[in-house]
């Protein structure tokens, strides 16, 4: 039987890591892309697709989830992973984020946030208890303590005070999910550092979560609209104050370059909707950048999204098809577009772990930003 | 090899028959249901899931095509099977049809039809001519004569000038199907037998079509308002004025009670968007009778859609996750449902042949109506 949780470092390369966490449903390996399941689905996939791509794990969205279907009622049908017939393991977030980006008329107190539903207007209130409650509902193996995450554009005095107020929440989150029962399948809790791009903000969450303690540290606060060059600076510093025996995970990060420069610079997990939801919208990820199927170039181009790509849409269908299907608004373009991003991204987070494994982390990341950044396409 | 076409008949039970026609690109067992695949997609489903349910043909759309991407492109592009992938047989229908429903500011002469897109407003003439030409580029292997769907709120008179109209256009269909050109692996054509719900009309439609000598022979006109009990008199009739020794496609029909009263009359083919297009909207078709899965009693309920269904969306998924997707507007709900009543359509052809083969039709026929129309489900 599988541990609860452990996680094994394999190689080192620099910064980079590679290993893996191993829980009773599953193995993930690390640097790890969890694609994004928002109401029990990735969109657009089934998730035997999703599995082929190479994730080990997917992520649920708390907020969305405890809005519609409901938590309870994901629990009296077995659980999420029964729900949406996927049995490995899935982190769910706390909700702390979309509860403040997503919700109506949020009003945010020491206890927690109340809301009302950005569905059908019913109220709800969100606290680190009810938080870690909502994800054991779920059936959780990664479960996220619950934290604020403010915008981006407060001054230090706000970023600090809700910094504090987040590890107090940590602290609540941490005993709530140990004495609020059985979690199935033994589940993990991991903590989020925040404090934006502060350094100091950042060291003194890292110490109050290590004092608390959890199975991971996550990295919150960033991927707000601060950039990348911002974003990496913080990177510089943030990893390396956690740590270094748990997994860092870097939250609705990235594009394939923001990938590749964070697991240069430590990180070893990764969420974002940008794979499924540009690729519905017609952006694909290649090896050479970026292209939007819509533009009329690929009308007759009879080649592949990718030469280089492995993933099933790249084995049979041709730029020009995808592009019709795109223009027509077909559902099979959403499927093949989402299949080829999610399957993208597996196959460049393979290929960063075995660079790792091969002590070339370094060459890989030159030779990535040369064809991904340099190309015009 | 494979003949160009071919239609032997295996059984016939009272009315009901059961075969199979042979071209180059594959066997169709007939009573068949063909999918409707618009604009070079089966709407929400892979090709390869689309033959998983059983389905040896499926149906393009003339006039959809010609307009987005267009037939030339798609010539340029190796022809529809390539650029969809699917190498099985595909009917395309002349166009005919749907210019006259969809298009903008058409005028309709004994030349044809000027029409608008009604996509991007540019102007387009369908012929019997342009129609054959359209149908030979997208490399079609069923080809339909160009013809008038007259509406069904028409008097006698105006219904039999468009009949006699159709005849000429059958006419001129044949001759420039069999001068323009070669078709790819060897295509078939297909007459349209008009006339609306006159019997004397629609024997007139019927010789003029049996005189000109086509490959199969299609029941047109029907399904566009007249009710099922309109529909079954005229089928009473309508077959067996065409050649026993074709096959006899009914078009546009229809829903799983329509599919058997027509087998029992003697039609052997079928097309319709209704198991793709409502099962987009939450409809599912059951052994018991259709259900909207939206309905709030199915949010618990963990049953399959079907129980005795053999479909991949009856092996995994509950009524209750269905539930839950539809109402979220996801994609896989849509995926789903489609793959389910795709999928239910081609066990219902099944069974009727099998039942056909085995002398047993009646006695199918009114097991399927009891359990089909009797539920209140």
């Amino acid at each position: 039987m599988r541990p609860r949780f452990s996680f094994t470092l394999a190689a080192q390369d620099g910064q980079a890591r590679t290993g893996t966490i191993a829980m009773r449903r599953g193995e993930i390996r690390t640097p790890a892309f969890m694609p994004v399941g928002t109401a029990a689905t990735v969109k657009a996939m089934k998730p035997e697709a999703v599995r082929a791509t190479g994730a080990d794990i997917i992520l649920g969205n708390t907020y969305h989830l405890m809005l519609r279907p409901g938590a309870e009622r994901v629990a009296r049908l077995g659980g999420l992973h029964r729900f949406m017939n996927w049995d490995r393991p899935i982190l769910t977030d706390s909700g702390g984020y979309q509860v403040m980006s997503l919700s109506e008329l949020r009003k945010l107190t020491e206890e927690g946030v109340e809301f009302r539903s950005h569905i059908d207007g019913s109220r709800h209130m969100l606290t680190p208890e009810r938080s870690m409650e909502v994800q054991r509902l779920l059936g959780s193996d990664i479960v996220m303590a619950f934290d604020e995450c403010p915008r981006a554009d407060q001054g230090r005095d706000a970023i600090a005070a809700s910094m504090e107020m987040s590890m107090r929440w940590a602290q609540r989150s941490r005993e709530a999910f140990d004495t609020g029962g059985d979690h199935a399948e033994g589940a993990a809790l991991f903590g989020i550092q925040q404090g934006a791009l502060d350094a100091d903000l950042r060291r003194a969450s890292a110490d109050a979560l290590r004092e608390i303690g959890f199975d991971g540290y996550a990295i919150g606060g960033l991927a707000v609209g601060e950039g990348q060059e911002a974003m990496f600076a913080t990177l510089d510093f943030a990893p390396s104050q956690l740590p270094a025996d748990a997994p860092r995970y870097l939250m609705g990060v990235g594009k394939p370059d923001d990938l590749v420069g964070a697991v240069e610079r430590g990180v070893d997990m990764f969420d974002c909707v940008l794979p499924s939801r540009s690729g519905r919208n017609g952006q694909a990820f290649t090896w050479n950048g970026p292209l939007n199927i819509r533009n009329a170039r690929f009308a007759e181009d009879t080649r592949p999204l990718d030469e280089r790509c492995l993933c099933p849409t790249c084995a049979i269908y041709s730029r020009a098809y995808l592009h019709h299907l795109q223009k027509a608004g077909e559902i099979l373009g959403a499927m093949l577009m989402t299949e080829h991003n999610l399957s993208f991204y597996q196959q460049l987070m393979a290929a960063m772990r075995n660079a790792i494994e091969n002590g070339r982390f370094a060459l890989f990341a030159t030779s990535f930003r040369q064809d991904y950044l340099g190309s015009d396409e």
